[in-house]
């Protein structure tokens, strides 16, 4: 089941930046992991924001919640989802 | 070069069904071909909407604009496009 | 899997009333099927709106999308989509 | 009487972790108590945000109020309340 | 139970001014039954615009749905509602 | 002359409790003096928020300005005014 | 008393351009009487658009709302009011 | 060429009120010092709210700019400016 | 002076193709004619809309109305206006 | 390609000025720079805002991200981004 999800990023301005390394290291082993598996099917960096529009490939809302609550930058960031459905001029297979 | 691109329809009211039915025909041709030629990467339908989230890989705003004016349901759509970068979390070869 | 569901009506003003009131039966029809059959867990009336909140548990996204899309109304619609987790203090069996 | 009410937390960011984790487990205990008793009637996670939608079933205004006022998380709560009538399309007894 | 209720009007622009008069009549009428058995506590016009802002006394939600729904001009206006509570600052018997 | 005004108020975060404790008093006894003569003549709480929609009745626009810059809690307030007519609905002397 | 008013006009598409031209001039003469008479002290186009911002000096809500109804374009305006009162950084008999 | 300008203030919180009142001064005289010499036609307080609109009269866009920039108050406001042009409704010499 | 200016145009559904294809050649010569004496200096197409993003080299508010007001397209376009001044850290010369 | 890039910045309050300058200090030496080289088109400033337009000529949207990215004032700006097409009204080579 496919959802779009909006992620928008609001550095904490009093962390020093060697923690704040640290939690964007972890979140970049995170999403590779999902993305490895399948789960994250695509990130992709909104021009000029410190953003990004993802699609995730999960069994449903619940799990989806799960991975996105996990996410090491969550308690920083403000999150869009948007359910997904097939289209019907999509081309088979696509 | 990626672009998430939105698209809203609004049928118009006083046009005769069949007519607007073979718009939608033709439009279904169109994304069919760009989606054939590698142009149009994936189109989602938003739930309980009459809206698609699209994905375009074009050489650039000149040429993508060109696709959406050519769009059979131009007129009776509105569109927002949000262009896209690489992101670093991004599994190689994704 | 949960959704809340709002849906606006804005009533077409130029389709004669008694045409739309067998819309309107139609609508009514089909909300209580599904209903019966447990997809349509709630509907409620926002107050001084032709507008309500509902409640679906569906299979995901994509039957959720074909359950609204036929809807006599859908075309008298705006329709928005939340989808609901469970939440930790929940009581059990709520 | 029936609303839905939707509240959005935010956690204060310079209140150490141990003190917001004794406000959510009282917020929890006091959540759990209005669904035994019948007047909150459903939470539901919203996906992705540290929010819920809920469902109040109470004797009106005031009462809801004073419920509100006298949640744990308040002082770090943005709620909207939306008041709900019985719907005429709903299945009676649902 | 109070409510503010605010009401936009859209006057119908291919409707004879005839007709609309008579609704308005009508709309008075209504208004002025409902203010002298107490439940249309009270009605300004917003300064500059076809709107009013009341207060609605009522046993609750179902009952003043009821009443905003048959409106005469309930067809041309956009109503939103709060619902107030009382408030700890108020004069006793205000 | 009557204005609808809303306030909405955001406690400072740092002040110490006590503090804030003893400028809530002294707004209440400044909101029952203004009561008591007639100027603010409804104060109603928004349910679920730290607001309240109130009614003035005074000789203007500078009046009405003096009266909310005074008021002990106006630095940690939002207020907007509406300013009221009679409406030709209303009954006389309502 | 001074209040700041912004009127955007929407000229109706279905007039004949010499009835909408009737109204326009039945306005101008309108707006001359008023700022003749000091009521409406000041009025100045905004760039690009359709509308203007106008400066009232007037004896209060209730005959800023009986001017403003009987502008010959009121039924094709959107007005905003807003209620101005001294600046203390005012220069003196400005 | 007229402007029109909304200034919105937030004093900063953590400010000494003293060194607070010292920019305030100032910036009563330098409105005081504009005013005289023409170039800040009018200042007015907006109702219940920390903001002025004002009138500028100036050579062009640069030299407001200049001026707003050089405000005391200039980092604890927000502004907006909407440019002005005559209007052919106003009363010549108005 | 310069002055950025967004122009959105939405065609009016009930013109004859023929009429709106004549007035937008008249636009088209309109522009033209602008860019050659150096008062319209850019003119770009807003990727995926009817709409245009415009630098306007004028002496000033009037002159820019003037020329907004006389588009052909005028009575189609919603038009925003946003008063530019000089960057120090633009190049000279730029 | 052409980008139309506005860029709006909240100097943080709790840098000493002497820091923030030098930041400012880099910025201006970095938009020099894109200037010299081509890609930084334009820049201009909005009329009382610590804000500017730009037109970046850049080879596509990694380029024009990665440019953004880099710029000194970067965790401090609010950006947004619109590419923009070459017009069908464009005087040739304008």
């Amino acid at each position: 089941m496919l959802y779009l999800v909006r992620m928008d990023v609001t550095p904490p301005r009093d962390m020093p930046e060697e923690e704040f390394s640290r939690i964007k290291a972890r979140e970049k082993e995170y999403a590779l992991g999902l993305q490895r598996d399948g789960r994250w099917r695509h990130i992709w960096r909104v021009v000029g924001q410190y953003s990004n529009y993802s699609i995730f490939d999960v069994s449903g809302n619940d799990e989806l919640h799960q991975i996105l609550q996990d996410l090491p930058l969550y308690p920083y960031m403000t999150i869009a989802v948007t359910p997904l459905a097939a289209h019907p001029s999509a081309l088979p297979g696509q």
